[in-house]
């Protein structure tokens, strides 16, 4: 299981790939992406710039985040899994970027959430009226990007990005409902499903999109976006975990927010369905919502103790070691399926 | 030119026509527009049906408002126009209906209304979070709906409602800028290219998506939607005037709302841009943003002055004649023709 685990120790193989997957993946797709904004009214385009972190005071790193650049990386493997042209990873990654990119302008809003990588949210920066607006004004430019391309899977792929679209819609309702359930009425399968929607469906989308664009067999296609959908499930886990542990200094949210807010991530969901007095002792504390601050410290002691991390990893690893064996059944060029470990042990060793 | 004013007396014509219209393509329009709403997820379900006065506690009487139906109407004409199955306007305006239910939902956030029709705005009523995510469904459900259109047009048609939404943005994005600007740098032609994208390229897509689909002839079309566009504006001015001198009850929107928040409507604009003390005095007044309510009877008086609702309702009229002539071009059959001046009166007419 080493090899698979999204937290294990780091493979001997071939990890350089992984970093020049995503590098060669962003190359693809930021060019279209910029050509896409600049398509915008100037002010819509104005909160976008500022939004994907291109404006004159934005960090001149972000870019460098893992996580910015997952989802070029998988638009990159879905074509060369399938041995199509690149154009199509250019055109599969750009839609998927801009559906990510309203996804994260309007899920701001929905959580209150003030601030992103460090620095106001758009919709602190620009008024909640302006990012809304944003967002939609993105969906309409994936829709085009996709609509319009040149490529023998075109409808299909606008059936997928559709199907994606409408799954991420109903994720990210359940994942507003759950936060208004008590966190013992939360089972693991009803976070499994949130998450697959929320998160799940667009890793799906950006590792199929490009192998739908090309016209590949659909068993390949559902491999493809059976593991792309596991590995956004792992993804949106590490967040959760990463939200709780990790340094918010370089996740650029403070830690301990989605607890305060009653997020329902898995390490608190696992850790109170756990039959323990720790667990109960976590779902009780987090009866209170907003929980206050100053009980964050006893809810981690308790959290820990009832081992709501090592489930969550564990959780985590099991979606990758999904993702893999969907990988294999494809049976795809030994290289290819190189690149996908290597890829994913560079998501297994982010730390924001 | 009385025949043809929005505001001129009824003609003595075929005036039910623009009533059976109106049903008709509601008619046409309410099925597939509840299949769609009932394919999402069930929140959304439940935000969407409120918007729309589907549930239990809304008035029983809502869908009679000429302003709620118009668009199914325009559908309809739009078939009928090229001589075309009515299943394509079904498709059409459920198509145009998803977006500006979109679009309502998403302009309350913005706007920061709090009622519609004399009831909580959904996001009043469901949290933001709730309304932002059921009108990104929306969106989706609206591309999809023309995209598995089964029409010799449908590729034209998607290219249509991309086209229009991306217009309907930019002229969100222009409001929005227009509310930061002081009434004195606002000009009619300023004014006139917001309110084309914000409510004009929904109408004109109204008026042309069905003829779209049934592959029409292009300069047909183009009137079709040139026509539609005119009348939305015109629509968009008497909204307009509604907002200042109409029947708060009747409109579900206290008088002075829009003049309070500091929206640039066209009477104000107009009246500013007059060369007359009473003008130059209204501009003074609508320096202060939010204007005070005890400012207002002062701004309605220097307003009369001014003629700032006669210029407006003259501005709807070329807006209106402008319509007609473009339809007179298109040489449609006599008896499709006559129905579109119905419609128009039904129009003129409305007082909500």
């Amino acid at each position: 299981m080493t090899d698979t685990s999204l937290y294990g120790t780091p493979r001997s193989g071939p990890t350089a790939d992984g970093e020049e997957l995503l590098r060669r993946g962003t190359a693809l797709v930021d060019p279209p992406l910029r050509a896409a904004v600049d398509r915008l009214h100037p002010s819509m385009a104005a909160v976008c710039r500022y939004h994907l972190g291109w404006d004159a005071d934005a960090s001149p790193t972000p870019v460098r985040h893992v996580a910015k650049r997952v989802r070029a990386a998988l638009a990159l493997l879905s074509v060369r899994s399938v041995e199509a042209p690149e154009r199509f990873a250019a055109v599969a990654g750009t839609a998927v970027e801009l559906v990510h990119q309203l996804s994260l302008l309007h899920d701001d809003i929905m959580d209150g959430d003030t601030e992103r990588r460090g620095r106001p949210a758009a919709w602190a920066r620009f008024g909640t009226g302006a990012a809304v607006l944003a967002g939609d004004a993105l969906v309409v430019q994936a829709v085009a990007t996709v609509f319009r391309a040149q490529a023998p899977g075109a409808r299909a792929a606008m059936e997928e990005l559709i199907g994606t679209v409408e799954r991420m819609v109903e994720g990210q309702a359940e994942d507003l409902a759950l936060e208004r359930c008590a966190l013992r009425e939360v089972s693991a399968s009803r976070y499994a499903h949130m998450a697959r929607g929320k998160t799940g469906a667009l890793f799906g989308c950006a590792a199929a999109l490009g192998a739908v664009l090309a016209d590949a067999p659909p068993p390949v296609v559902r491999a493809l976006r059976g593991a792309g959908s596991d590995l956004g499930v792992a993804f949106q886990i590490l967040d959760d975990v990463l939200g709780l542990w990790g340094d918010g200094a370089l996740t650029g949210k403070p830690v301990g927010t989605d607890l305060v807010r009653g997020k329902k991530t898995l390490p608190l969901v696992l850790a109170a369905t756990a039959d323990s007095a720790a667990g109960r002792g976590v779902a009780e504390l987090l009866d209170s919502v907003p929980l206050p601050r100053d009980r964050v410290p006893e809810v981690m002691r308790r959290l820990a103790a009832a081992g709501g991390r090592e489930r969550a990893e564990e959780a985590a690893a099991h979606q990758v070691a999904s993702a893999l064996a969907a990988l294999d059944a494809a049976e795809l060029p030994g290289a290819v399926r190189q690149e996908w470990s290597s890829l994913v042990d560079c998501l297994s060793r982010r730390r924001r």
